[in-house]
């Protein structure tokens, strides 16, 4: 009996707290399945990994180190933003692609990623039939957007979304406590270029009696009636929280965060949206502000990820290598919700074909009439996401995550140089 | 046998995880001592609160909500920044101060707050000779900014201290992945105006294998020897992560914050140090950035607070009320250390005339030769206060959090206005 073949695992885009989750479970399954699959080959810096023939044996870690990286944030192979063209495009990569899947017997094609890398592993999983290599390729949801279609929610959403809430309800107290004398308004920015998921979930401090508007990059921002909006809640509760989309812009398709402003020797400044708003805000009622920007800690907050978007990650790892093993091939295991309360969900299976550069934006009933909230619909929708703590182990006060060893798999090809 | 003289207890300054530890601290010890201690009565938003005579009777919270007081951020009474003049040059409110401890038969004044709060508190000590008023003033000590005299550290720090370390760990893990293709130099700016003590924080993930540089207040930023240090850490590591302190200033004495940035239609903007830090990496050396203002998302942050600084935070409160029991007047506990390793520490006393208006920098020598990083010195005195976990209760996803009843007390006396 031929020894089964191997697999190619990558992460791919921004990384999240629990995409780790996910290569745990991509790994601990094949491990588990190891008369059906080989070793699990993960790409260093994702899919560049694969081109540049620098693959790293998984096999390498142990048992303890690969069970560590559920509690790890980050992505531990190291991951990219790198796009591939179509086939037509450029032949001459996944020629390569092909040749280093041929010296190292990849027939399983995992990545991790969102919509555009399910784009790149549809194109992979193309390779049989175009190009006559025999893989399966299995696209493994990530996102902290949570923009991808067919599936209920992407893993990474939740996480960054408990971290919102905590966040903005913490920092909300702190207003509440100063209001009287000092900061009246609070701004926090966090991720979503189109999609409004993320500052969504800051929209749920609302059921803990906290004031709060939400700027959608799906509702174009009217200064007059945020102004407004503001002005009303803190005369009525003496303060309020807002937070803003990075990708909140105006009805002219403007940025808040890319206003050109320009720093004292006249170098433009990448801004953000929160400085901007906390400025309009400041302008328009004189309210004494104060402004965060979470940017990276958000995406890798794994000290306050939500159990169940750790517990997802997972599965859906460990659902990628049992789809392969069953014989699928361009297909991503989804997230099936089948009740809100009590939450339940299931694993189910999209084609690719119907993921791949699709973006799934909040829905306008998530969103309260006047745009600066969320509908009792959109909370059912988030709560159970963000449900359920999974702290780390901590040693010395900060949390133990994994460093890999990283081991790199021997080289039998010539370099291959990335254009 | 006479009624027992009633507490006044207030919050004062910007607020922190911890100092509703504090006063759970104060009231829980006075309720153990119902028979030398009356009713404490909280101000309302502080000073403010006695002022007015706006009161809070917190004998109206169950034990249960005062316990759950020690896992609650912010100021559950509400604090504001408001210092008092002296005796001389502000009488009226001195004597209304009298008035109000008088119509409510007021003995003990605890006041929780940071080296301004410990000037005023030191001033209402000496009502007793000056006015003729017996009263005892006993400051409990708060400041995230871990800048008071005497005291080994201050109630408040040791959690940003934690939040700002586990936080710049986690994003460093996040850029760790990135930084083949994307982001190499992820900038964290942290508060700290004068005493870089909480940027000193972030220089721990050091130990966990993190290439960081760190900006002081205490150290005026040459721009090309920190470029140059960046520079080299990249080459070396591939990225790096910078952590700013908000006072962070050129030699001229020019905060790298406030470099009179305008947004597009020419409005001062209130900038951060940490765009600006980013902005002169990019310049000088091209490498993609990313940066997080953390603002009061790190003061806040109860959910991620160090279980000794919740320890802390409740003794030196427990210990005020022991203090004034004891007779004491115009004093301080303080957290002595007696050892780093382990970690021993005792509760001691500071007269409050060596306290106020006293601030506390990080010692020349806790700051490496080339002032970007931290001496094992520093380490030493920092590990022990991000020690060990306190994670609140959680509800639905979100922590559960104590918003207190404040039951007014019933005025006595004719309004007085604030000028």
């Amino acid at each position: 009996m031929a020894a089964p073949r191997n697999a190619f695992y990558a992460q791919s885009g921004g990384v999240t707290a629990v995409i780790n989750a996910s290569a745990c479970g991509v790994i601990e399954t094949a491990r588990a399945n190891h008369s059906k699959m080989g070793k699990v080959y993960a790409g260093r810096n994702g899919i560049i990994g694969a081109l540049t023939e620098e693959l790293i044996d998984t096999s390498r870690d142990s048992a303890a180190a690969i069970a560590l990286l559920r509690a790890t944030p980050s992505g531990a192979f190291g991951s990219c933003r790198y796009k591939l063209k179509s086939v037509e495009a450029n032949r001459r990569e996944y020629e390569r692609l092909l040749e280093v899947f041929k010296a190292h017997d990849i027939g399983y094609f995992f990545y991790n990623g969102g919509g555009d890398s399910a784009d790149t592993c549809f194109k992979v999983s193309q390779l049989s039939e175009s190009m006559g290599y025999p893989i399966q390729a299995i696209h493994v949801p990530k996102t902290v957007d949570n923009d991808l279609p067919v599936t209920d929610c992407c893993p990474g959403f939740g996480s960054v979304a408990k971290y919102v809430a905590v966040s903005a309800l913490e920092a909300s107290f702190d207003v509440r406590s100063m209001a009287r004398t000092s900061t009246k308004v609070f701004v926090l920015e966090v991720m979503g270029r189109h999609a409004g998921w993320i500052a969504a979930a800051g929209g749920l401090i609302e059921d803990e009696g906290i004031p709060v508007v939400v700027l959608f990059p799906e509702i174009p921002f009217d200064e007059k009636q945020f102004t407004d909006r503001v002005d009303a809640l803190v005369k009525q509760h003496g303060y309020c929280t807002v937070i803003v989309s990075e990708g909140c812009h105006r009805p002219d398709g403007s940025f808040l965060a890319e206003q050109g402003s320009k720093d004292a020797f006249g170098h433009a400044q990448l801004g953000g949206a929160a400085p901007v708003v906390a400025g309009i805000v400041k302008r328009a009622l004189g309210h004494k502000f104060h402004w965060a920007v979470a940017d990276y800690l958000q995406r890798a907050a794994r000290h306050i990820a939500s159990a169940t978007d750790v517990q997802q990650a997972y599965e859906v790892g460990a659902a990628a290598v049992e789809l392969a093993l069953a014989g699928h091939n361009a297909v991503m295991p989804t997230i099936e919700r089948v009740s809100d309360t009590p939450y339940q969900y299931r694993i189910g299976m999209a084609p690719l074909s119907a993921v791949a550069n699709v973006e799934k934006f909040m829905p306008r009933d998530f969103i309260t009439a006047d745009g600066f909230g969320i509908t009792e619909a959109c909370k059912r929708y988030l709560r159970p996401l963000i449900q359920g703590e999974d702290f780390p182990q901590f040693s010395n006060g900060l949390p133990v995550y994994a460093t890999l060893a990283n081991v790199a798999v021997a080289r039998k090809l010539p370099p291959f140089e990335l254009r």
